[in-house]
């Protein structure tokens, strides 16, 4: 899974070092408290190329800040291990080669153990450089630690993905969190949000906030009038699409995708969400929370770009564009009432698994809830500029065969929740937290 | 390789029936007229799944009419031979099930000369349908009788592509044409011709002319300011892309373009366009004139789009998106001086290798060298409506993975020319005549 | 498919130039008289790695000619194009590199016509060397054409097994022989022939009679008492295997064979010979004469040794070895009553499908109607020595992961009936005249 | 990797219960104490298909004693866990489905600490039984709980094989053992050992002792004369080998083994022993003391049969027949003096690489140094019958495409060291510890 990276703002009000530590220190370790449930046997899984296991996610995140803020700006750092920067590079071809993505699984070596070492040796050198005077005569310092956090954040949401779809391979089912789940209410049917066309600026505002790249630049993009459901669509809609035989009508797929239907029954996998399973003539559900009865009033989630598509066509709509995603969101979140529940609790809660917001609350339901397929491929914004330097690796060079994703999911950090912000992944993609909004042409 | 298919207008001006004989019938001659320096044993090469057998072309484009005209509308019609409806469907899943595609090479029955008569049969049912009552009665009749004329034109060009593509896997090196090429004048440098930005129509205008469903609806779409240069990348310059180590460093790729190079080393295939090969410190390309010395002065072709991307990289510029390259386009050659030269002149000339259009005529580059690889995914214009039933699977499935590319080739027919048109290819084909333009932000 | 090839006898009586002459010219007339029935079209067709296309076995035998004894011996020759050394040598490492295997069908060009061509010139070669100087005094001349006549043979039967397999894509289902097949009478109940064991010779005993290199040296082996079926297991006898679900009971199966089915199954391929067809209920079966309904009187044939074991296992008895089928052929042969059948009939009477010979005389179900898998791996006997040079490639390097078949199949040549002729084959392999031959520990 | 299975002596002795429950408890001991250097991360590896988790070794034993003594025999015994049946379960197709082979790596549970639970478990009920009534009335139990022994003994020495393989994947290249290895004295040249052909008895004798199914029936089998190397093939021969461009010359291998010589290349695997590295014109060594420098004086190791027979070929010789190596085995062994070393005491002393016996000892050199690829494929012994029911699996299904290795290597129980046992793997395998023994034709 490729790293999500930054841009800094052109101005950037640095942040307090007190503050920045404080970030840095929260993030860091919110990374081990995640780890609690896990057994040292957990840490190494990787059950295909594109997930990483715990522990590689672990020493990554740390690596980002050695290799990118002790090593080049501090001099008198020590590094921890020389065999790291080969072993915990993920795809920065300026910092050197890379031990094989799809191998990371083999590495029983450093134990848990020893990368809680050197998570410790690098956040004591970091909180050493927020208190030198190195941190005020080098701006990079802090730019890289906001990014290094973000980018922290988003492994922590990888850290969920990841291990889900490894344990998922296991017919013991290992839940992640023991707290039942409740079955959420009835659902209402999906109202209609009109959103007006026209001209309009897309990708983030520079108020000093911070970015990724790839949102930038501000821009003019020109869309249509549309209306948007004020919600995803539930797993009791998809099951009808299901058994309306959704999953044998090619008419309704995209070429690409009918090829991997072909090539899903080839293999033996189930036709359905990822984490479906068929027993008889119920569906149950893997979830992080272990093997449940399907939940007909959730949203329907690990789908890939193909199976979201089909749905909207069958469902006679479509998915929406990013941009039409992106201003719809912008105009839905500031035309509620402004008592949207709080979309990022699913930590405080204990809560690893989607559910719908307040009904009738549309803005409710934009972010924390599932990443949203959009029909967008992941290109450059007009004008865009990656950043100079390894970083520029972050995020520009994904923008091939990939498709944009918008919303943020119950897994994904608070702090990824904006409208301008462009998750991407293939459309064959499946282990995401991902789900379906629909448009309607006006 | 996909068809691409069509959209009627809204209000057509049936052609008189004796002007679409006419161009039904030319369109038919020409395909015979194509093969003529064939030898029967050419007909059934298949080097790869996406390459089909000339014989299978010739009884594919033939099938399109019995199927879509002939079997629905003439009630009198004898088939030629049930079993051709599976063997020679391409795609249409509404129709029925298809003989798998990566197998048609081994279809040496029916033969060349069954297919023959399978197209006199269907010339001349077809012929007797202009003549009849039903052509009148029908609309859908001359409607589709245009698109089987255009969708053959587009098998024409296949032809080329497909055969190129499996000659080059003899080491024999046959040559379509053995008359020789002569080298080409120096090329001048790339001049920059500036684009206004702003909001702009784009897709087909509805003026009672044949276009693909995928080149509407008409819409607006914002661009910035450009430049963009006033022909395509030559040969010369591609080889000082390689001889900067353009194939050797990551920085200048997208990442799954990295990949695929490295996959390439895997398998040994060189890392160059696809026809060009090295003896010594030489190269040579092959063409469908044979094995020659590598011209530095005709536009480089044969690229993927990974290639064009990353020498654009390498130049500084960046490739146009298809909405820049549209309006360009449309600018260009409204501005030129209204003489230019016949870009659709090959095989008239006997040329089905790309050279230069007059020099300092950037109207004479737009069309008829080589298709140009944009930044753009292929992707549904807003408002996008595939047509009903099997021939809504023309264009509109194929809406994912694939870059779309502009401008048409020297061996593209004529018809096809028009700033509107969308061809699409996946990033890592390499077997069109694709090519390079540059542009850069103002 | 390897060639089978030769060890010349250490004291060779040469035969008359005019004999060595009549069979060089028999052979090579065979060749093309087979391909009567082919249209243009059909002699490229590979449908595997495993096969070759008719035309290239047409060139790869006069190559043979060309590469062993006109190069080497006769200081006049021409060649006839210097290309054809690295297109038509099949794995003769010591000649020079190959073009790959599983391209050849992609040469369109030599056309059949220049291979025709390319015959007449070696032959005409050839002929002029038999009555030459050089020929008396090089012994290696004759010895290597009665080599290249006898590879030539084996290249005759492929062009059966090559072609019946590449036409199977073809839902057409062409036939070779338009003339009917009758049904075969109803056969008896196999009889079991006792076989003592002990001390037995075996090996090609020099006669100074041909042989291969590898039916030689002549050795001892130790075999045990046996009774030996008398007939090969028919169609009705293997459809009851079947539906006694002899496909899916893994405790029949080598662990091998087991995964193979599990492939198979994976791939949509049926589970039944490979020819076999079902049609609702009817078995179908596709052979040299068009699709035919399956006659439950004929050997069963076109099976993998993982089949025939596992028929065998269901069966309660097991395959031989090739020691046993070997001591059993020369016992049986001689027992019977001196007037067989004639087992190579079927260029003569134009049946191209195995039929059993006549009922009680078990000499007569030896040779000529399927070849016959034993338990043995190919290896090499005791003391073998492959022949020097080039041709030392012949055998002796395919001595690893194949079995021996015995025996000779309905389309192999009568010059390769003999009890010491050792086929060879992976385990997997359906593609030859293959069947099963029965024997129980007495 | 196929379990290795057993035959029970016709009349067997029964071991007196306690010397039986000694046996047991100190295999099972045994495997424990394996463990020790291990860290919990390390038990989950599986870096191919054909090799298992360290812990799934040691659960696979256990369920071994579980399915087939405890459940079939022990009325009252509770199974520890209902899913471990489907987990641990390889390849007995009579007992059930299996968990997929290729997919053990990725159950993270259970942990090892469950597991070892297990072991406790079935370990306790094991020594109830051996204390119960049931023992004496149920001859079978005593008669599976020596094959569970031997069969745990087996997947000891996988331990090794497949934990090195795991963790030679790891640039850190662990150890196993800490302690240094120190270079070994050199080596004198191989003598020839004269051994005389005639008609010998193979197989296991029938004296009460423990042996497979697969050493039996005894039976004769008629060998030549030969001469046998004394030793094994050392690291400065083969070195020699690779200096002599071993791996480009074609004549010197199996065409098979060629082919995966360039299927190596492609990959980038080094053509060399499975564990040799080379860095500048040194060759270093992966064992299970580090990475260390090749030792010149050591048998080489990890050769797939391909190496091994190529190496004998380019070295004028050829490896050995498996009743070749018997009947030799027999003879050098009882006449050398009777004061061998000892071959088995690796774990004593903490010595996992091999290393040769006393100089001149050939006697020394036949046991627990390598395994040694004979020329035999591995087949069923005339008259072979596979045990009834699922322990019928254990050996007679793999007689198919692999090759018999003889001799026991240093990290193989002492208890599998005799003439008749019989190891198989495919020729491409290099992961075991295999070696070269030198025959000649006298």
């Amino acid at each position: 899974m490729p790293d999500k990276a930054f841009k800094h703002d052109s101005a950037p009000q640095a942040p307090a070092r007190e503050q920045l530590a404080e970030t840095y220190l929260s993030v860091r370790r919110l990374s081990m408290q995640l780890c609690q449930p896990l057994e040292p046997e957990d840490f190494g899984l990787q059950a295909m190329a594109s997930t990483s296991p715990v522990k590689w996610h672990l020493a990554h995140t740390t690596w980002f800040f050695e290799t990118f803020i002790l090593k080049p700006f501090c001099s008198g750092y020590r590094v921890f291990h020389t065999g790291f920067e080969y072993l915990f590079n993920s795809y920065y071809n300026s910092v050197g080669d890379q031990f094989p993505r799809d191998k990371r699984g083999l590495l029983s070596r450093p134990t848990v153990a020893e990368i809680y070492r050197y998570r410790d040796h690098v956040d004591k050198a970091m909180l050493s450089v927020f208190d030198s005077a190195v941190f005020e005569s080098t701006p990079e310092i802090s730019e890289r630690t906001r990014l290094g956090c973000h980018h922290e954040q988003q492994h922590q949401e990888l850290f969920f993905t990841d291990l889900k779809y490894c344990w998922f391979q296991n017919p013991l089912f290992p839940a992640y969190c023991d707290q039942a789940l409740v079955n959420a209410q009835a659902v209402e049917p999906i109202k209609w949000q009109a959103i007006q066309g026209g001209l309009h600026q897309i990708g983030h505002a520079a108020h000093g906030e911070f970015c990724f790249d790839n949102e930038l630049p501000r821009h003019l993009q020109h869309i249509g009038d549309i209306h948007i459901a004020d919600r995803l669509v539930s797993n009791a809609e998809y099951a009808d699409f299901i058994a309306d035989d959704g999953y044998r009508r090619p008419e309704l797929w995209l070429a690409d995708g009918w090829v991997e239907l072909l090539e899903r029954a080839r293999r033996g996998t189930p036709l359905s969400p990822l984490y479906w399973l068929q027993e008889g003539r119920e569906w149950r559900e893997y979830t992080l929370h272990g093997l449940l009865s399907l939940d007909p009033h959730r949203p329907v989630s690990h789908l890939s770009c193909y199976e979201a598509d089909a749905y909207a066509r069958w469902a006679g709509c479509r998915l929406p564009t990013e941009f039409e995603w992106e201003v719809s969101a912008a105009q839905l979140a500031s035309s509620d009432d402004g008592q949207q529940d709080d979309p990022g609790q699913f930590l405080r809660a204990g809560r690893y698994h989607p559910e719908f917001g307040a009904a009738g609350k549309a803005g409710d339901n934009i972010f924390g809830r599932l990443w949203q397929w959009t029909s967008s491929a992941y290109s450059p914004y007009p004008g865009f500029k990656a950043n100079d330097g390894a970083l520029g690796e972050y995020n520009g060079k994904f923008m091939a065969n990939q498709r944009v994703l918008r919303g943020g999911s119950c897994v994904t950090s608070r702090a990824h929740y904006r409208p301008a912000y462009r998750n991407f992944f293939y459309p064959p993609d499946q282990w995401q937290f991902s789900g379906i909004r629909l448009v309607q042409d006006s």
